[in-house]
């Protein structure tokens, strides 16, 4: 595996020591994610927008309809995957912080169609719903059709992470204060069936894998 | 309270239903978010990144480092704020979708000083740890002149929403597979104390009450 390509949008000029420039950091902040916000510039402004996404190999896949405004921007996007995991209380409100993973993507994408269209549809569908794709009905050609799936190289980008407890001022250590992680985690709770759903059908083992 | 404004860029073009204008809706989705992500423009190109925010009325307030790049973008910025609610898992894979809340702020924010900038400092930390500003050590001169507090009118704005169950098309109806929604949340962990800290010093109720 190639590591990080390093350019002057993806080298850290600040909390350096935060960067990650191996490839496999990368490929574990994005496959821990379930959406991502895409960045776009729009009539000259920037736009970001919550989207789903899938990885295959080195290739990010965004998708929507034929007549979303941010996937007819044609150019350069920056796609954003983070994770907040805690939140870091210091002793000093200046120390406050969180710990995160994050993963920043930049590049043009290009269209993807034919059987890249479709895997790229399954890597979005999976990476929201893992076992979805062998289950539901694949799309039909008039789903394909009012779909556009956008294929992003991996071939720039920055990962940054924050782990560990606070780190207040030596001077601070005396004061009376808490200081600690709070720790956030992403759970799922019990799965909820569509009200018009075939008494017979009972939640499937890859859905009741993710549960409580 | 005014209804939010109406402009190209938070008009929405697409699924209208789910679009809320009305100025409650904005704050609830704001004030129930710890982190934003900003798009800036960065020598032509987009760029998303993680990072705190807080309101006070009708400003949103950010704030960084006088060293980060993202904040000496100068221009234009993005902030949006995503709650990801829950996994919709639909008889057809073209209709899975996610269950979300996401508010979108347009506009060009402007520096904050004097006691408007610590006014913005303390709406960010309360974002992030309610209770702590009153606790821990306020900013010293140092601390306050090595941070950026930037003020965005909350002007113009979009706030999106998907809520209920999958819409199949109706002859997926009979297909033998399961459909509904995972729900998602946000849960917090134990409170994981600084190893530095006084042993005599226990987690705070504002720290425990949102605890499991």
């Amino acid at each position: 595996m190639n590591p990080l390509s390093t350019t002057d949008r993806t080298a850290l000029t600040r909390s350096k020591e935060r960067g990650q420039t191996d490839r496999a950091a990368l490929y574990e902040v994005l496959d821990a994610g379930m959406i991502c916000h895409l960045g776009v510039i729009v009539n000259g402004s920037p736009r970001v927008m919550p989207t789903g996404y899938g990885r295959v190999g080195d290739t990010l896949y965004l998708h929507g309809s034929t007549g979303a405004r941010s996937l007819q921007a044609n150019g350069e996007v920056c796609v954003t995957v983070t994770h907040l995991d805690g939140i870091v209380m210091a002793r000093s409100t200046f120390h406050h912080s969180v710990n995160y993973r994050s993963a920043l993507v930049f590049g043009t994408p290009r269209v993807a169609e034919g059987a890249e269209k479709t895997a790229g549809l399954r890597a979005i569908t999976e990476r929201l719903a893992p076992g979805q794709w062998d289950t539901a009905r694949e799309p039909n050609k008039k789903e394909l059709a009012a779909t556009v799936v956008l294929a992003l190289a991996l071939d720039e980008a920055s990962v940054k992470m924050r782990t560990g407890p606070p780190l207040d001022d030596e001077e601070d250590h005396l004061l009376d204060v808490w200081a600690g992680v709070l720790p956030v985690k992403m759970t799922f709770g019990e799965p909820v069936p569509d009200p018009l759903l075939r008494s017979d059908i009972k939640v499937p083992e890859h859905v009741r894998l993710r549960c409580p």
